[in-house]
């Protein structure tokens, strides 16, 4: 398919046929579902995760099309050229290597003639070195206290993944140091976490790959004034975290200790990195961090070496792009019956949109068919009582809905209708994919349900560091199989430039007026211009 | 219109050929930009809020259009009749008085012949003098210690417009009382709301309108049954607000204090309600409330007094309606550019999508369009970091850009690049509609912006208690004006029911379960069942 883009392929055409047959009532997942042997055919277990995609509008016809999609995509091949270091990220003329920091096979990985294993095993030691000293209290705050607080400055790829894994893994936060996400430029965020924290103990991780991030810059520049203004050497409270190559900022250049990341792992893909592997070795311990790497470790080589028709990301790959193109939904919610999973969808929603929000062949062709689309979620039960009126009865969009066996707390005995908190939870996660599926005839229409909505659901045994990784890395190569089956490339984020390069001009009308005040705002737009008179005036 | 869909109207079927004009390249956004006119056509302020549509896809005809559309469907006359408590609420035979809680006119309000205004004083006069009576220490805990926690029992609309307004007015909490919210019936959220909280000063807030929702009586159970593992007298930890005609829980009955809400006010329109209004007093004094109250009052009385073409929910909501069904957009984006709206996106995702999501009209037939879409969002700047690469180049979708003149915290001269972060933020502000709209050509597709990207651009002078009833009014304004454009019931919400009934039926199996370990799991689902089978053996 040298010249051929996707949708231009044989299988491609008949699945758009396929796409109108689904069409027919006989189609339906109420009679889809009528088959016994669906729910054995259309789920699997592998490497921890269960999956069940048996209530997705597929048939045995769909997924041979879907598979026969994938093999002359040859995505699978692009999966392995990634692991194996070629320079799959095309625009940027860089390997992408995020599976490299959980690489546990021992084997090394070259990219341009070079093995990286030595470089990320480096980093993985000052890791563990560097946390054990900060639990142990050999590192102190400049004053002699120990740390009890970790504050993350960082947007985006950042903190976005070790929110997530922080958050789901927070009941086995031992080490008396609390976590806290500086991302946002609003200094409202800070303020928030100013009250929470005590400077005398708190450790401040610096993280940008580029350290050129505007918002990361002036979050360091405030939190350096405030140890200042505390009286302490914000030197001995701050560390970073920076692309190896990346100049550093003044900041950085000053901070106790700087962990390197490389420019083979992009910000989105960075949790199994330094990125996430400070955070979380310092909130969790770093034995905690290694298991969730092996987690994500076991989940890649199930990605990579599964084959097609028994890979969980691929297949999940596959029924997203069978829904999005062929049947034209819009969105995914993922919705998590486990609060510790509330800052799944958050990530994932990064992930998957900025990834996979591409217009542009990896041969610098303009896509000529929908590419990414909205991934959202809260946990449920929670989005039964907000969203899912929308979901049961207007407009239809597929869902992941995610259970877990085990909670993490030990469970009360404490009955309600008969049954635990958990089990109610369970009940309710039983349910929704079965109503959504099957409906509900009705003479009253306002009580009719149409059913045949699609979703999938995927279920752990417990929410350890193991399958934690293996979620995440799930998700991963879900999003990039997705990616390399469209021909785009998920690894460059160039439709954030623009604004950037916008909000500089802007700023520099600002700072001329913060330098003197007689400046007459001027960016030649008149809204923009209205605007910041606006701000200055503090009137709108 | 009697007989007739809205899509079958004359004005309807302009705006179709109206939204084939809008392809041709001359109303590119870029082109239409190019009128110094349009900001001051396309802009407006009333009640506080500043409201740009200039980066919407519409012209003077396309909005001559819509309003003729708005007239056509009267839906000025229906929001009247909602304020002058006619039963609009068809399906379950009730009024919708969310606006009588903030009914500061002195006049009275009646349904069925009674002035609801008396039952709805008397409901404030409770909060004030229960709000009062706590933070003055007159009442306790049963050990005599003052409160200092509240934690909200419910799930839905008795806490997503809580939460919403407790974050945006954390700022002002000087009454010494912290906010938790126990929503999920996942006893994680328990589990972590347990680690905050001392029980000798936690007073728990159970809300429930029906008195009959699952979560929420498990977890008062819970709270019960902690308290009274803690030595102490739950009944004094205890109030309640429930609907005045549902019989209450056992444990509503032993609460210290009731406080009711009616039938003629929905959940997700409940905020300025007991519902809201009892842990908003508890959390920032009761004057505050009653701010909050004044501000979304003014709003109310915008919304159905001002003319079509000056009323800025109707405004926003005939343009969500172009955007929907003509430009046949599937989701809104709400992005504030301030910290303490956080929380907003959330509570109007329920808000909408629960009203919204609707697909019969009020005479009971299946409407022929498509109804509500999807909402969801992120403050900024985060979302630039995490989602807008879809947004700048991928699947387009409208946002709402939010920005607030004045920050709630008091600024630090700590400039980063020459501005100080809250600048910073609104340069960002200022910049993203503008990247959107503008687009950019560039040789290179992978650096190209198409632009063309809808957005409107809402501004506060600040988040003050007054401001944010306002924002909350102006929300629940459009959702509904948008409703009463397509005639769905905004105020019921029968599809979540079918989800409930079939929750009930796996509760009993599970119910059985916990009798008698010996019970075989049947659910005549063979999907459920093993899904039981998994969660009762432990393993998947």
């Amino acid at each position: 398919m040298t010249d051929l883009q996707i949708n231009q392929t044989d299988p491609w055409k008949r699945l758009e046929k396929e796409a109108d047959r689904f069409q027919q009532p006989t189609l339906h997942l109420k009679a889809l579902l009528s088959d016994h042997n669906r729910f054995d055919l259309f789920s699997k277990k592998s490497a921890g995760i269960f999956f069940d995609y048996s209530r997705q509008r597929v048939d045995e016809n769909t997924m041979a099309l879907l598979f026969e999609l994938a093999k002359k995509a040859r995505i699978m091949e692009k999966f392995n050229d990634m692991m194996n270091g070629k320079k799959v990220n095309v625009t940027e003329n860089r390997a992408a290597l995020h599976t490299a920091t959980r690489n546990l096979s021992g084997k090394p990985i070259h990219v341009d003639g070079q093995d990286v294993m030595p470089e990320l095993e480096r980093v993985k030691e000052d890791l563990r070195s560097f946390s054990e000293k900060i639990h142990q209290g050999k590192i102190k705050g400049s004053t002699g206290r120990p740390f009890s607080h970790a504050v993350v400055i960082g947007i985006g790829g950042s903190y976005l993944g070790t929110e997530f894994v922080a958050t789901a893994l927070s009941s086995f936060a031992d080490k008396n140091i609390r976590i806290h996400f500086l991302s946002n430029v609003d200094f409202h965020n800070f303020d928030a976490i100013k009250r929470k924290i005590d400077p005398l103990e708190t450790l401040f991780i610096s993280i940008s790959k580029s350290n050129t991030t505007a918002e990361t810059l002036a979050n360091e520049k405030q939190a350096w004034e405030y140890l200042k203004n505390a009286g302490l050497d914000p030197s001995k409270h701050f560390v970073s975290v920076t692309g190896k190559d990346s100049p550093p900022s003044a900041i950085v250049k000053k901070s106790l200790q700087t962990f390197h990341m490389f420019d083979y792992i992009g910000g989105r893909y960075s949790v199994s990195s330094a990125v996430g592997g400070l955070p979380l070795s310092l909130f969790l311990g770093f034995d905690r961090f290694c298991a969730f790497l092996e987690g994500a470790s076991e989940m890649d080589t199930h990605a990579r070496t599964a084959s097609i028709e028994n890979n969980l990301p691929l297949i999940a790959a596959l029924i997203d792009t069978w829904n999005n193109n062929f049947l034209k939904y819009t969105a995914l919610g993922i919705i998590p019956y486990a609060s510790p999973l509330s800052k799944l969808a958050p990530h994932i929603q990064q992930l998957y949109m900025e990834s996979n929000g591409k217009s542009v062949t990896t041969e610098g062709k303009t896509l000529n068919i929908r590419s990414g689309w909205i991934v959202f979620g809260e946990p449920g039960t929670n989005a039964q009582h907000s969203f899912f009126q929308l979901a049961h009865q207007g407009m239809a969009f597929p869902i992941d809905f995610i259970g877990v066996i085990h909670p993490q707390y030990e469970e009360t005995h404490c009955l309600s209708k008969g049954v635990t908190n958990h089990q109610e939870l369970w009940a309710n996660l039983i349910s929704q994919p079965q109503a959504l599926a099957m409906g509900k005839a009705d003479a009253d229409p306002t009580k009719s349900f149409s059913g045949n909505r699609p979703s999938s659901t995927l279920v752990l045994n417990d929410l350890s560091p193991e399958n934690v990784g293996k979620l995440l890395s799930f998700y991963e190569a879900r999003t990039l199989f997705q990616a390399f089956l469209w021909d785009i490339n998920p690894f460059d984020q160039f439709g954030v430039e623009l604004g950037k390069v916008l909000a500089g001009n802007i700023r520099k009308q600002m700072a001329k007026k913060n330098e003197n005040n007689a400046h007459q705002l001027n960016t030649n737009n008149p809204i923009s211009d209205f605007y910041l008179n606006a701000l200055f005036s503090g009137n709108i």
